[in-house]
């Protein structure tokens, strides 16, 4: 099938991703290689297998430019089970930080609370999640074990320009990033880092994969209670083997990783290359958004996140209307997330500019239709 | 490709999958019935993937007989992650009842040992796993919340004979069943069971999918510490979609059960076919080593699992001339072991009879050779 039959699929996850990822799996699908089997069939203790999960490893490292003395842990349970797994992990003085900026920290915290007192640093519940306050007016607590920020909020569309410096603020606790929906799609600096954790299933692959980067010295730390499959040091140790990994998801996103890599934006490459392309696509949409009367963001400039658009039609009631003529029209899964209705579009790596420009032309052509 | 060019894939997991279901997902993975997209670039909220995930709960539940006061819940974490979950669900009483029959159930204790005091019923270990004491000879504790069995001992191929009747023994405890490597191969007389859980990477599909199947009076029991993703009675209640789940292993789990759901041997079909033809598989290869003089199988003849047929040749030092020559020969992934050595042929659902015929003609032939 070509890809001009291919619809924009703007779901923020599962989520569409790279034709020639796919196509690459079509070809191997039955046999990898020309070795006779699918990848689903082999044994994670196979050479095979090792060799896939180890470059999967690699070339993510390259990618994000991940240093060497963090560890790079391929887990299951998504970012939910990574909720756990962070206080499981890391809440030893009994105290964590949070700051709450949106659907997906909240979500966090509720899950944290269950295994240390949770401070909230700020939370931007009050103001709808439209914005984030300043670093100086967050109010830190002592003795936390780390401080946990989500950089993108899925559901809000809200992120953090920058990562927060933590020791320039003269606070020495590990810094724990969420971040599910914008691994990837930006670089990381890995100074201001303890652990990076993101569900694949946005820019990095199928569902079913966590990535887990974690600081060295931050392993050994887990509760007793702490469950074998979401212990950092024992997934370390067995290089994410201690049990059957999520075999596929590892390859697919090893193939995903690889893409991200070979991507070219004039004399860019890898990651620079899909940060400027990233950056083009989102002022594309938010800028026929601002140039209508009819479509409008809650979203504070400054905050605006670059993979998650969520925008409202002033008509509130076109809005079904607007979901099944876009649709129509091949761009779909546009649907606001249940907590906010209206129109949300998920920009990821995979999402051609095209696919954005057509989005585009639609919500003008749609604006002069009704309004 | 065509099938003969496939090697036989003994592999204990991830392991063998039927070729019709390899190639209609070859067919369907850049567009899932036409639609445009593949399954893994669907949101697990989209119309699509949800009829995707509640088809296969139905098909399992057909193939498996199971009556509609069981849940279904698909979870993520492996066999591994279910150790945890089992006693983060169920504990509440503080104690503990397994049986230890091999390799698995011992790790199985182990998680158990975290979340509660662990009594062992009866252990094979003294015996190296051989063979399992009779029912009557098992000693129960006092105030146990469940009993945990493992129906196949992957490793030390020693299985159940039949599940225990814990009610006949007026024992009035739920029995918890580990059968991530017998589920799907034969019946399961579900008056006996509370909870089954199965890794889906042998008989099911693809890793990273864990089928849970809970009796719905033991929902609602969780400790305060299990984590979300864990937890039967949230699952259950959102339909395994309280987070993302493994969506592909669900779509590809899906299409084993369609296929399972279409065997046919003679009169029978389903699960019955399959049953005996797992039967006859099990049968030629056990005699195959029994009229022989050259192998040997450890395990005593009541309790060998038809899923995993560790033997050994009595020349040990054959082995790798063995396994390197059936590799030669397309006959992959027989090593044992690292805990036992020897040889080990995985014979699940997957496995065509023709594979275990040209197994036991290889061992007959290479006997020839070498005795």
């Amino acid at each position: 099938m070509s890809s001009c039959s291919r619809p924009f699929n703007f779901s923020a996850g599962p989520s569409v991703m790279p034709l020639a990822v796919l196509e690459q799996i079509e070809n191997d699908l039955l046999s990898w290689q020309g070795q006779g089997l699918s990848v689903m069939e082999m044994s994670h203790r196979s050479d095979e297998f090792m060799h896939i999960c180890q470059q999967a490893e690699n070339d993510l490292r390259c990618l994000l430019a991940i240093p060497e003395h963090f560890k790079i842990l391929f887990m299951q349970g998504g970012g939910t089970g990574a909720n756990a797994a962070i206080p499981l992990n890391l809440s030893q003085t009994g105290t964590v930080d949070m700051l709450i900026t949106g659907h997906w920290s909240a979500h966090s915290k509720q899950e944290a609370e269950k295994y240390a007192r949770v401070h909230t640093v700020f939370s931007g519940q009050a103001n709808h999640y439209r914005d984030i306050a300043p670093i100086e007016q967050w109010q830190f607590s002592k003795g936390a074990a780390y401080l946990h920020v989500c950089s993108n909020e899925t559901v809000h569309g809200v992120a953090l320009t920058q990562l927060p410096d933590l020791t320039a603020l003269g606070i020495n606790i590990p810094l724990v990033v969420d971040c599910s929906s914008d691994i990837a799609s930006r670089a990381i600096d890995w100074n201001l880092v303890g652990v990076a954790f993101a569900g694949a299933q946005k820019n990095l692959g199928p569902a079913g994969l966590t990535v887990i980067v974690v600081r060295e010295d931050l392993l050994g730390r887990a509760l007793p209670i702490c469950p074998s499959i979401f212990n950092f040091e024992l997934l370390a140790k067995h290089h994410s083997m201690y049990n059957t990994p999520p075999t596929w998801s590892i390859y697919v996103a090893g193939l995903v990783f690889k893409w991200s890599l070979a991507q070219r934006d004039g004399e860019l490459s890898g990651l620079a290359a899909i940060e400027a392309r990233n950056q083009r696509k989102a002022s594309l949409l938010y800028s026929t958004i601002e140039q209508s009367n009819f479509y409008y963001s809650q979203v504070d400039k400054n905050v605006r996140s670059k993979m998650n658009v969520p925008f409202f039609l002033k008509k509130t009631a076109l809005t079904p209307t607007f979901l099944q003529q876009a649709s129509q029209q091949g761009l779909i899964q546009l649907a606001g997330h249940k907590a906010l209705g209206g129109v949300r579009a998920s920009l990821y790596n995979a999402m051609p500019e095209s696919g954005v420009q057509q989005l585009a032309d639609f919500m003008q052509q749609f604006e002069r239709s009704y309004a």
